[in-house]
């Protein structure tokens, strides 16, 4: 009978030899003008595998499924793909919308949400089928358009939070029973909320604001709160400079005592005191901040920056607040992913077809891979965590 | 070709069919009677495989490769085991010394250090070979004995830090180049160091003492540091109560600006301000606490108790600083373990047989699992947090 083993071990076609390892130490590198990402393991730093045929990936985003097997990739263009980290395949696609920005996955794992621009609303789908769960309709703005999803984030259970960017509002929802969704709706929170961030225990609720300068803040743990004003600086300010790119909040970086801020448009990066919400100081940087991202310890901001001068890569030390290394790790710096513990970062260079891998401690480049204009990077570990 | 293929996969024999799973949702419960661990998984809530032959796991713990796949199981006899848990086996195991008492492993994943009583000291393995790396020997005190070592945690990087019980150090230690281990020794910080933990941003290792009372802090962070004392008045206090089990200091919770720690004999459980390391708070609880554990938001506690109130597991909510539930999960409750966000908790209870599972925000029972008396339980996502 062995020889009946070892042959068909041979002639198995590879879809059906399944791979097995752990999924602990995988992720995607979004390659973003081929609609394609790459699989790739964080312990030999290397690339498994390429997919590709997901659609519009630019501004591309994803969530990891709780077992860390499948990845969730959300395109621009309303595109939901489920993607099969182990056997390196596509698993499932829809098409749900027109035209769509990120989205985040519940707890159980049981429900991905998706925020879209065009119809304007939230979509929650089974994460098993991509069976459309629940349809949430934004509000309608005229001329049968409703207002644009931004800022979804899942802030615990299976609850979920998000902004209207035409309306001004901040949504939240409760999908503990997805047959009776609890929505608490709050109007005309702020001018035109861009993005938002989930504090790392799920506490708060940031909103960022476009149309005029502060944050908006919505405390997720107390029922009778209502969004208030924090920060009434932060933003482009009375003389507005040119901003070439509106910062990413999810780079803002919760670190210990202190959150820790790209500035807009002004070439610093803000440090904010957690219980107060004031700022605290400022530190000045090489350009435009776009990421400001702490290494999961709090001890490092790493922050990349806006063009002309996208190929520069600042570490700050938040113990001493100093800038303690410049690094130039390509052209067009998109992106960077810690490693959950924090030994490496990831940082994609889009115009040099590149990811590079950095020791955090020595800043010594660890691995060069070649990608096709790798934007975004996702690793499995954030299936572990709240709001991301 | 096809009904080879057929045939073949219905002959295969189990260990060569290998399982294909992810493996963020995986964990091990200690089997303590039976030198055994059940694989499990959170997502449905089951019991995978159970793999016998670890030999003494009373006072078992565990941690995890880097890719979620293997688990390093620690047994009080200086076993040192290293599970499959996809192929659900033994890969390896090695007795590596008389009597142990936990372990850690590096950042990068390739060191697994196991702090031992006798003979005394750290001994350091490669997790692909569980070859010896770097043995560290403990003071000598006498008889041909060396100081036994407890509380070793992983700070970091390829660094440990762990305390000298017989001889009141601590030691940390920095395998960079494991050719030329960097040991930094603090002597006689305190009576009789018995555990230790560290802080989840790996800034602050702290130890418990038994020989007296208070606190040994140590900044990891500043390179100048030196040991220093707080918390004086944690302990026995000057007319000790009796103690049943001195509280696990593996259960303090950090969450916020508080730390939350089961006091020593009172029937109490102390919050302490996270910069000041001032106690600010005391909340009375059912029993003598032996782990008081954050949910991973940081919202709740769940604290168990010492005999005789080992029956009852009590809920604070760390907001309203209330006890919010008092739960029977059976008798002999031994260890708590949160999923990684939070939704679950698994509660093991020795001498009902069984491990029953929490939805933290209900309270309700989501399953029983039957075990043989169960001890430790310990998930994957561990791999991703530092400490532990």
């Amino acid at each position: 009978m062995r020889w009946l083993v070892v042959i068909a071990s041979l002639l198995l076609p590879a879809p059906l030899r399944a791979e097995s390892r752990g999924t602990g130490d995988l992720g995607i590198v979004v390659e973003r003008a081929d609609g394609a990402v790459q699989i790739v393991e964080t312990s030999s730093m290397t690339t498994l595998a390429r997919v590709d045929g997901l659609g519009d990936l630019s501004h591309a985003a994803a969530v990891f499924s709780r077992d860390g097997r499948y990845a969730f990739v959300f395109g621009r263009d309303g595109g939901l793909s489920k993607i099969d980290l182990l056997d390196q395949r596509v698993a499932d696609r829809i098409v749900q919308a027109g035209n769509s920005i990120g989205g985040a996955i519940s707890s159980d794992g049981r429900l991905v949400a998706v925020a879209n621009y065009e119809p304007g609303g939230v979509k929650v789908f089974d994460t098993a089928t991509l069976g459309l769960v629940v349809d949430i309709r934004s509000t309608e703005i005229g001329e049968g358009k409703r207002a644009k999803v931004v800022g979804l984030e899942d802030t615990g259970g299976d609850r979920f939070a998000f902004s209207l960017y035409d309306t001004g509002d901040i949504w939240t929802v409760d999908l503990a029973d997805p047959a009776v969704p609890v929505i608490q709706r709050f109007f005309d929170v702020g001018d035109q909320p861009y993005d938002a961030l989930v504090m790392p225990d799920g506490h708060y609720y940031l909103a960022g604001l476009f149309g005029e300068d502060g944050i908006v803040l919505l405390d997720l743990w107390d029922p009778k709160a209502r969004p208030r004003r924090i920060l009434d600086g932060y933003g482009r300010g009375e003389e507005p400079l040119p901003v070439y790119k509106m910062p990413h909040l999810e780079g803002w970086a919760a670190a210990g005592d202190q959150v820790v801020l790209p500035a807009v448009g002004r070439y610093e990066v803000l440090i904010v005191d957690r219980r107060s919400w004031e700022e605290t100081a400022r530190i000045a940087v090489h350009g435009q901040p776009v990421f400001a991202v702490a290494r999961p310890d709090g001890r490092q901001v790493w922050v990349n920056f806006a063009h002309p001068d996208n190929g520069v890569v600042q570490v700050i030390d938040l113990v001493t607040r100093e800038i303690v290394e410049t690094l130039e790790p390509g052209a067009a710096v998109l992106h960077m992913e810690f490693t959950p513990r924090g030994e490496q970062v990831w940082v994609s260079a889009r115009d040099s077809n590149e990811v590079v891998v950095y020791d955090t401690e020595t800043f010594e480049v660890l691995a060069r891979l070649p990608a096709r204009s790798p934007s975004g990077i996702f690793f499995t570990a954030r299936a572990n965590r709240i709001g991301y």
